[in-house]
């Protein structure tokens, strides 16, 4: 793989490399780390690649790597640039046939979003979105429970994603990288804690239930005296299917970490995950004990079982969710590589028309918040 | 104490028996305990009372009662009726110079409950309405907490009370009589679960902020075929102050018993605090490690410690907050009966203002639900 | 019921009235608060009892007493004194016909223990020993769990009662009474720690499992300078039909409350109680997901369900528990003094037996503790 | 690095795999996978070895590696195989001036201990054992607050390592490797649980408090029928500061599946550990509100900074604790190699000391439980 950004002080390139060597499936060959090339070989350096595998820019890499035989050249492009950064490189990879990763949300805005669309219907090439917290097992198995009709018909979901690291003004501070261009219009998008969180949250509310939001009621507030782009978000949701919901997401919870939760309730059960415990998977019943469905222990779905990697009780957290998401991927792709079809159960990552209709919810929450109007449609 | 209702098969007739009777400082005299007099008279046997103070109706208990000599006469009423039966009692009691104790809602309509604070002005009795859960030590920490300063300026809030016992149609069956009449617009009002429950919400957060809820929007469902009220309600909050909010109230949220949980939000921290665990108040901060403060552990504000009963690690529950509404109203009457002030520490329990805004909440969220406005004044 | 000791200053004589109180069953009529006669009949008036009926020694109250006519004298004893002060009035109200709630542990000594219980057995009298732990609904429900044989048989048993508000030398403070009997060999015994409740383990262990301990091997020590009994001791347990176990009761574990919690572990699964949380029971199970058992929810024993009184979600907590000793013994007295059976599911409360059984655990554990033989037969 | 041990089936040996791959500082480069050719072979070919680097046995693999050029042949030896095999290849490598990292315990018995202890001094090599739980950042905040003094002098240990997974005859399936050589006295040694998790739960224990056990009693047991070796075990302990202290492990705590954990009591407060929620460290004190220290969040030790990966609330889990093992290692020894002394915020791994420290406690216990004097000296 090659990696676009993710030099020195990025937060999330080296989570995807982490998460993309875990299972000793896939490895770094090449990268454009940074737009600065002194930084970028810097960082090419610090992570034992060949100085000529090591770019300037995304261009020369994907011209470059273009040209090696097969085999030697890199097998797909990672990128974890800050948002207004995911389209050029995206873009270009498609065009010359690689294969991408990409981090979320999909684009800057809704433009890029359907032109990328496009162009991996085009070229028929894989695209994964790191909408990392699919990759839990308890989310998988949650998601299976649901579609397998253990609750019931869906009637009420509570999506939350409570941060509190920008209840004061962060990004003016030096050296607050992740803060600064979260926080930039010019970076971010329209959309600063929505376009973060706020778009986890809703992927993983559709993910799991499997039902589509179908109108919604935003309140989109910004709490910090100066800041450019929402903090908190509260959002009313209507589900095509006639079940109601509730999504907010908050960058000014002080206090909270990184508390992504999801609560569904059905006319037979409800269930609720926690990001922050994800091995546990909270059942509740009308007539029966609650259950805490446990990684690792008793009869859960194949796809819970076939993204965990060890025995119960050792936990497991981020990286693996996230390296979930990077096996899928390089489990199909190898399968593709190898003309053959990949077990269905590893079928399983966020793609780019999850992506679309990522920026589209951004979109629609920045216009819902502006208006008098109750319901906007989704 | 004389009380109206709570003969056999109520519910919250026997918690208002043992909240007023766990301190020893209250003793039930004589009560009209249902409109049928034999289930009265039956109801008063069984709770040892001599015959002459069991009444066939609460008309004939206010009148007796008000001939009998002071020191022997009950000394207040309590209304433990269905919404639509608070108001004659209360009126009459009232009238009588009898100070109230009434659950909540105060009553089955606006007209009624301006009426009641009406006549409590007029008359200065005392009354309180059973917010049962403002009683709790670890809610009066809370709100002390908030009210100096602790948390810094509130920026959002979310109240959440869901429970799953109407997911079916209880209401339906024989012998379900606490989900019949709650569920009837007749004896309920205009709102079910909102009523029921989201009242108490609405309370609880005004109360441990000391913000009031300035604007509202709503969106109602009943998600059970065929039954006449909601059972579900989503709400968006502003508070006066700026702060956002979020409310939800549900019965439909299968398995969940009686989870009315609030966290509040401000500038320096934020805290948690869930009625299912209710000694535990959980305060996070930006900069400092999450403390759990407990009942009875270490420092806390004077407003906490006079409402719990035994030493930490002994927990105390939904009774012991219950009995704290009963045991503060009892210090207040004896205090006003003996000609002085009660220790302010004590001067806490829901008065009728507090029902008057629960009923203009409930009237407004019905409203809004039914309007395609965004945003309806509070 | 006439109460012996309890007066001002005293926290378990408030906990006895309150439990007494709760269910409407049982009045206080008399007492002896104090041994000291001012304090008594200051007592006696801050709980609204006539003069007449404050005594200024138990001997006076028991005598008295027995003079006025039945239905209008107490109909029993309740004994919340010191260790040293159970035996005398327990003795005294068996020899003239009252039946008595003790305090535990039972006596100050084996002697004392053998007594009452050949008392208890020549009289037929009713005598409970408020083990209050074994009065809450999810204890019941493990013990008829384990009895059912939902376990299998039981293997392995850990049972733990750690505090820490003797981790200084409390005692050497004026005004701490409650620190200063426990840790006086002269009022307490020849325990502190194992005796106020390191027998609440031994009894919660043997309650729930109905298996008797055979065997013992103690480590008890006293950590505080200067004190003058154990603070802390832990013992592995042998029980009669091969299980193996821990119990360790510790008044010197810094910043605890009063956890006490026990786990079993069977053939077929394993349970959780802790007192902290006590309406929750976690079930384990070697081929099915983890349950969690709530007071109040779906299918429960009906041990479990006939001492709960209120609503799943409702948190009933130590009074109700201890109340549930004074409701089960009033229903038992009220049934004898009626010539009629009780209903079985509320004749259960601790007894003279195991009270006695309670010291001999005191005095087994400190042998141990003092000898350098392995096992002691318990 | 090169492995001996892990082919198909072994579940440590991808634990190792893993745990070595994630920060992207170690190649696995040969491996000696299984006593058979064709297994290794097959195992070496899996992970995209060349065939070359795969060896049929480790004394080959030490051998030939030795002879490649420096910066090519493997720079350390990964030993994964059961406990009966972890002497020849550590032994083998030592001599052959190879690094080691060995699973734990160290070895199959006493003298071997000694001799890999005494080689280890001879060579001056590094030497790692994976007592992985130490690498937990909380683990090492733990660790710095007891040595920092923050809960005064240390007086009650309690280590718990309770599993439920071999409470039936595992061991007779087929397939069941784990549990088939685990209960075998040929390949395990003279304890079952107790060397297995015991020396877990004994070495976290130390680990954190800083303090070593000076006496011990032990209580081993199996129960189930015809297994070989004990399966659960209660031990009294004895510290060399006057700490007194309990440590359990277990296989039939029926439905427990990894819950290590410790509580340790000082004079100024305690506090909690669970591997099963690693990222958070309860601490309670004598007069202040309980803290909950979380990973990322404050004022953390440099210790326990510095072995975190991501942001607070992104959980890390069992395979980020192990990587730190191999990370510290990998740091080390690239220091060494490059002439320079590690930040020694990285010295921090198990060594060949705890290996032999954790063999005697092995032996102790056996010994204890076999005898009938009380206490044996450790």
């Amino acid at each position: 793989m090659g990696m676009v950004g993710g030099g020195k002080g990025a937060f999330i390139g080296a989570v995807h490399r982490m998460a993309a060597a875990l299972d000793g499936e896939i490895e770094l060959v090449c990268g454009a780390f940074s737009s600065d090339p002194d930084r970028s070989s810097a960082s090419g350096q610090a992570l034992y690649l060949p100085p000529n595998r090591v770019y300037g820019n995304y261009e020369e890499m994907i011209l470059r790597e273009k040209q090696l035989p097969e085999g030697e050249r890199m097998d797909f492009v990672s990128i974890v640039t800050p948002n207004h950064l995911h389209f050029g490189p995206a873009k270009m990879a498609l065009e010359n046939g690689f294969p991408v990763i990409c981090d979320k949300p999909l684009s800057f805005d809704m433009d890029e979003a359907y032109e990328l669309q496009r162009l991996v219907r085009q070229t028929g090439l894989l695209f994964a979105l790191t909408h990392n917290y699919t990759g839990y097992p308890m989310v998988k198995q949650a998601r299976a429970m649901i579609r397998n009709g253990e609750l019931g018909k869906i009637r009420k979901i509570v999506v939350e994603y409570p941060q509190g690291w920008l209840s004061t003004k962060l990004e003016d501070d030096n050296g607050q990288k992740q803060a600064s261009w979260r926080t930039d219009p010019k970076r971010s998008g329209i959309a600063g804690a929505m376009g973060d969180i706020g778009t986890h949250a809703e992927n993983l509310a559709e993910y799991i239930t499997g039902l589509k939001i179908s109108e919604l009621c935003a309140d989109l507030s910004t709490f910090v005296d100066g800041r450019l782009l929402d903090d908190d978000g509260n959002v009313l949701l209507h589900f095509e299917n006639g079940a109601k919901g509730i999504l907010h997401a908050s960058q000014i919870s002080a206090g909270e970490e990184n508390d992504l939760n999801i609560r569904v309730y059905g006319e037979k059960g409800g269930l609720q995950w926690r990001q922050m415990e994800p091995n546990s998977l909270v059942v509740k019943w009308l007539d029966k004990p609650m259950q805490v469905l446990r990684t690792g222990v008793g009869e859960l779905y194949p796809e819970a079982r076939a993204h965990a990697r060890i025995p119960a009780g050792h936990p497991e957290g981020y990286l693996e969710a996230f390296a979930n998401i990077y096996r899928n991927f390089a489990v199909c792709l190898r399968a593709r590589l190898q003309g053959r079809e990949p077990d269905p159960v590893y079928l399983d990552f966020p793609t780019v028309d999850d992506g679309v209709r990522g920026m589209h919810f951004i979109q629609k929450v920045v216009e819902s918040s502006n208006s008098s109007q109750k319901w906007l449609d989704f």
